[in-house]
């Protein structure tokens, strides 16, 4: 029965599983104060137990009594009957379309702006540079306040950068990479300080990390950063472990957004339990604080209101919504954002890379040959079963996952435009395409692994040590 | 109607409360579920109302289905037929007896160890010293794994002792002292590093205080800490706000502690509700983390075992139960503790001193003549209502605070003693005892403020900068 019920519970939305467990709840305290039968009412509380469990399955929630599944991070991309929905937070992406994630419907839902072709202009002219190919491509697609930021800057009135990563192994991918070449990007072409903050301490919290171990990671990912070509006159790397420890400025603003935001508020944005660790639920003011200029004295001279950019894949949004809210709060400027797309796991866009599961990603310490075994195996293809039908119907660059990584990677956009052509046409095959691809990532991987080899630990050291920027505030 | 039934109810226990707003609710479920009169419903939900303010003032804690009141920190004294309670939690002590909470009682229920004869007459021998009067009466009455520190110092191995105190405001009153006082004796008479936490993140996050505020009552505290004479070459004083941006070692502990305490938790330990905001909620791991020596490597050169000795009021407990816990989770040695009682109101021993009430607490700061006004005016006496019948059936030392007072600064044992049988008998009168306390106090705060005078702001640095102390680890 249990499985039967369960392919039926499959098509409700988390809503309707959580109203379905609670009149089921209803029913058996019923049955239990109408003295029902034993076996009623053992019959009603095995369906109450099986309807928790998709639920919990569904949302990754325990069910409890009264707490509606939280509505922040379910998107509903209403493209099919099912109702099936896109489920998106710090932790997790998960679509039903192989398309990826329903973009539009997350910009509503999250009450972000779309990024028009006005606001690409608008940074065209503000800066006097072509727009990155992230922008043009829409890879880049949401913001907030992003013309707050044009505004100022028009006005001779600066800001700085901050944007960050989760260091939850030695390894990054190439995904990673995608807001940290957009944000060294937006540092050359508007001349900006930056901060790159390191959450060890998130994944010593979250994984089966030592501190020691998250710290080394944190190191290790940071010459991968560095060897994008970052200037370290203007740029500061730090990891929470070492700089919390090294601020006067950095912990003073944690407390401050700890004192603004409460549990109820953490577990409606964030999903935590009252089984979850105090570590974590208070780990989203150790991410907001650096949003606030004076979380970095050594770098703005104690200065209050510098106002913030931080460009980040949108599953990162969560955490400046908060900040943002608490900002007036605690008499800061709110951060202005910049939104990426997921980039895509190479088994298709359901959900996004993951560093922890080697077949779903390319890794900047891939061996050419492991990158082209990993794109012919891996890569979800769009194109058709046998060549026949692809020469007659083509493929379809929607779903194509090498596509997908030519639009982030190939910064050629006359060289795309004609490989999409020539896909749809069908005149290019499946395996034609990956060639591209795999001839675009090795060389680019390739230089990657020769720069990380000059990063020195001197180097790390110096990007890692808080200290002045060459900026005067 | 409210007001009498508030009346009926003021008799009940927690748990009792708990039970009747559990009754009430499923009344009202039942009577909505059989479509009941509207005004019998109202009436019922009206009633449910007044039954969870009831619970609330009671408990402190809002009414919660399923989660019976905390039962860590409700102590049955037993001695009245009305089942009167101890409430004792790290922000509230109530007991309705004038002689004080029943601590033999709250030995039992915290699980701690009763400081017997037996101990002090160890601690005697090992340090060559005769014990402390906190110790000989009973002040400091109950501990945890002192026999350990006393095996170990017998085999030269050396500890630490930590205290801390809660900066709320500029001025300390007289039982703020004790704990000091008492510290200072057991560092004295063992020759140990001391390090004092002063909490100024924990009155930012309870009290309506900007961080700015809070520092600086944190560095008025500190000077009333240095006025009682500690070594600056064997004391570390700190601030939190202060030097968790400044050590390598304390915040490493603090994200230690907090992965390893869940919010389930520190909601059973200290009550937090969902309302409350997630600094609150993560502080407990702050007091924490000086337990473990590696907060302080400046200190002990990076050693991580080191034991530590905590000296502090028994409602400080909770948070070293909680510490205690984690320590073997994260490979640290558990703190052994030193409990004192609570240092009573001049109103009577139900509750303990208060600084946010001036006329409940001699303030460090007073006159003498505020100091003679303040015990003659409010200091619950036990003695009778007409000298005729003083003289007659003699005064009660159990609920008289000036003598409760005088077991805490009026360190000659056989003049205590004098003062006890004279007033049991009738032979002193209340006016006399009260006498005796203010020219016991007068002296002693007037010496205190002398001394305070000498502390410089320098001074002040000094005792407050991270270093090394004269000891070798």
């Amino acid at each position: 029965m249990a499985d039967s019920l369960n392919c039926d519970l499959k098509s409700l939305s988390p809503l309707q599983l959580f109203e379905r467990v609670t009149e089921q709840g209803e029913k058996v305290r019923a049955l239990k104060a109408g003295k029902a039968p034993k076996d009623e009412i053992d019959a009603a509380v095995r369906m109450l137990l099986s309807l928790k469990l998709s639920y919990k399955t569904t949302t990754g929630q325990d069910y409890q009594a009264g707490l509606p599944p939280r509505d922040l991070v379910l998107i509903n991309n209403g493209t099919t009957k099912e109702e099936d929905e896109d489920f998106v937070d710090p932790w997790n992406v998960q679509t039903s379309n192989a398309k990826g994630v329903d973009y539009d419907k997350l910009i509503v839902r999250f009450g972000s702006s779309k990024i028009d072709t006005d606001l690409i202009n608008r940074i065209e002219r503000a800066t006097g540079k072509k727009p990155h190919h992230f922008l043009r491509r829409g890879i880049f697609f949401s913001h907030r306040d992003m013309d707050q930021i044009l505004d100022a800057y028009e006005n001779k009135k600066s800001f700085y950068l901050y944007t960050g990563r989760g260091p939850s192994s030695q390894a990054m991918h190439v995904g990673h990479l995608v807001p940290i070449l957009f944000t060294k990007w937006l540092q050359e072409v508007f001349d900006v300080p930056l901060v790159i903050q390191l959450t060890d301490d998130e994944k010593y919290l979250w994984k089966d990390l030592t501190t020691e171990k998250a710290y080394e990671y944190a190191k290790e990912n940071a010459k991968d950063i560095i060897a994008c070509g970052f200037d370290i006159n203007k740029t500061f790397i730090f990891s929470d472990l070492d700089y919390l420890g090294s601020s006067t400025g950095f912990y003073k603003n944690i407390v401050k957004v700890q004192k603004h935001v409460t549990f109820n508020q953490v577990k409606g944005i964030f999903g935590f339990t009252d089984s979850d660790c105090i570590g974590k639920i208070s780990f989203p003011a150790i991410q907001a604080a650096p949003s606030f200029s004076s979380s970095f004295p050594q770098i703005f001279n104690g200065k209050e209101n510098i106002q913030c950019l931080i460009p980040c894949a949108i599953d990162q949004d969560p955490y400046f919504r908060m900040t943002r809210d608490v900002a007036p709060r605690i008499g800061q400027p709110k951060p202005a954002l910049l939104h990426s797309i997921f980039f895509p796991a190479l088994q298709g866009a359901q959900t996004k890379m993951s560093a922890s599961d080697p077949n779903s990603s390319v890794f900047l310490t891939d061996t050419p040959k492991q990158i082209k075994t990993k794109i012919n195996k891996h890569a979800f293809s769009g194109g058709r079963d046998t060549i026949e039908e692809h020469r007659k119907y083509g493929g379809n660059c929607d779903v194509d996952v090498s596509f997908m990584y030519l639009t982030f990677f190939l910064e050629d956009d006359d060289r795309l435009e004609q490989l999409k052509q020539a896909y749809t046409s069908g005149e290019l095959l499946t395996g034609e395409l990956k060639k591209v691809l795999i001839e675009t990532l090795q060389p680019l991987i390739a230089a990657h692994q020769e720069r990380r080899k000059q990063v020195t630990d001197e180097m790390v050291k110096k990007f890692m040590t808080p200290r002045k920027l060459a900026f005067e505030f």
